[in-house]
């Protein structure tokens, strides 16, 4: 994937601003919402089970996130999935911390069942997705994997899901179970905001609501999300200004910092 | 209404710090506290159903913010609206997203029978709590319908409802049904930050406290919320750094810059 | 406790990063996970009633934070708490606007019964937490009571509860009764940020998770906070820049800045 290609659909985005359906964790509810609107994407914060399926129907694409889950909210993902899967809307599933708990492990499994059309976790979620994933207990919302050693486990899990997965990391990983593209942009002071793999995941629901192709999407949007992510790393002086930045940069990316900086390689 | 007008009640809220109950959405909550900590005032945001009658009583104004619902907090919400009204505390709802879906609207509506002393939305949202609103469904809560379209139902809204009806946008409006203020000031990028608009009804709930006239405390908070929003914009290099400096232009703040830049009119 | 005591301690967090469970409120759930992310402890928000013992059980740490209840989350407080105690992970209490509402404080007390390693608050929380409190109705979460006046009832309600008792104010105490540290760090503007002594005591839950001494733990958890608040305040230019540059300072807090800035005396 060039980075004309990445950069014609992060237009179209813009040009489209798709709106996007988020029942994501209260720890990255603003932030999520303010790297949708900075990357040019129409975002809704929207989990009352009263409501989720009308309005799931009215958007372009659904992103569901297990970080703080509660019983309300929980019968709210499930809804808004299946009504997503009826009508044809993309959603992007988000297991945070998935292997922290067997409550959290039960409910990602049957948000799983429900299809999402991409999945994005670190390593040790995407481990615990899948069949082989170790059986000793997580660690909170942390990778403890590095994402490459959960590769063989993403393209497992995309095959028998049908699904994109995405691990991100060090080195970010994109699978549809045959091909991987790989992502070496990004900055290691990303790993220290709190909810920025959860805005990619958002990010990512932006680029599927313009693009069928998901993983296609899924590349480019995860490509957008590193590259301003080491734009704004260059203009911060630590993790506070780091999460302020990464919106200015969403907001202001242009295609020739794209071309200087893009590194993602697909096989 | 003059910069002098504005900043006599800037200066009440500072020097008062009227406690301010917020019952709003998850997205905004930190923003929104953090809006009226700059603006002088004191924010506690407290919805169990178990407590909110309690403390309603015991503030200055109330905030009802319907973003993100879920079936407690709707409680909670009729519950303290109704308070206010019988022990005088006055209050402001703000419709986020209301023509979104039927339940939004349902509640919206159920509010609206309460009182509120004054009602702040985009044009889209006011439209959709008048009679003569679109029935085609609502967007989330982005603004479809530019401010001044909404001018006539946002007059017929207050006159029916004996309330203040506030619309926000490239120009904000202000009306009792009779009397009409126009704010010019603001600037477009504070469009790219979630919840500015839920801000700005919060700072309403915080003149509203240090003063009876709601019309005039209405005009008086969109016009230091809108003239920090565009002496923030100044300092900023994009929507994450707007966020930041649109709270040190609310707590930095003097009259000198309301005189250069406030552009209202009442007529 | 010298700079050298307080450093050992925050290179032992940084080393060790320590996951800590939180239960916290929804205002401050993003910055309170930056400020441990930034001092190098590893956050988990988990309140679901179903998975809070569970997850207790994995974490070196739990913070309970009363800010924003609703049911369920007072229910998880509670199994969370007691679970803590039987399996000997430490836990903090930051009892927000205890005095507020009468249901806040029977939450308050429920939750004092279950034995916290640590109580933070303002002075106000504090004398609503001890029996010679004054009857009148508190005021939302900001303190009304100068942290020094709340000296002895603090002493009182640590011999009293066997707990460390900590207040925060222009001078911050922490005492197990018998020893009295006084923390001369901080500035005045932390106040205009909201949730600022919310991620205070969380950053306690972190230094408690790799110090099993308690008293000593608080001590250089609060100094650590105060000197980062003091250094980011001569970064900023008001409330907004300061809650960036808080993460910033405490991400990049060296010793010589602890040897130059440091004011900690205990009695």
């Amino acid at each position: 994937m060039s980075p004309h290609d990445v950069w014609t659909r992060l237009v179209a985005v813009r040009e489209q601003a798709p709106l996007i359906h988020n029942i994501t964790n209260f720890v990255v509810m603003n932030n999520t919402a303010n790297a949708l609107l900075a990357v040019g994407a129409s975002p809704a914060m929207i989990h009352a089970t009263d409501e989720v399926e009308d309005f799931v129907t009215v958007s372009q694409a659904l992103v569901v996130n297990i970080g703080t889950l509660y019983s309300e909210q929980v019968a709210a993902c499930k809804l808004a999935a299946a009504r997503a899967k009826t009508v044809g809307v993309p959603w992007v599933l988000d297991p945070v911390g998935v292997g922290a708990t067997p409550y959290r492990r039960a409910v990602a499994a049957s948000l799983l069942r429900l299809g999402p059309n991409v999945i994005r976790g670190n390593g040790s979620e995407i481990l615990t997705l899948a069949p082989h994933a170790p059986s000793g207990a997580g660690r909170g919302v942390d990778s403890l994997d590095a994402s490459d050693a959960a590769l063989t486990a993403a393209q497992w899990l995309a095959s028998e899901s049908h699904t994109i997965v995405a691990i991100t990391g060090a080195v970010d990983y994109v699978t549809d179970g045959a091909r991987v593209a790989e992502i070496h942009n990004g900055h290691p002071l990303m790993a220290r905001v709190t909810g920025l793999g959860c805005s990619a995941t958002a990010v990512i629901g932006a680029f599927l609501a313009v693009d069928p192709e998901a993983f296609a999407a899924t590349v480019a949007a995860l490509a957008v999300f590193g590259v301003a992510g080491e734009v704004a790393a260059g203009w911060a002086a630590g993790p506070g200004s780091l999460q302020v930045a990464l919106l200015d940069a969403l907001y202001t990316l242009d295609e020739a910092t794209l071309q200087a900086k893009l590194r993602v390689t697909v096989r």
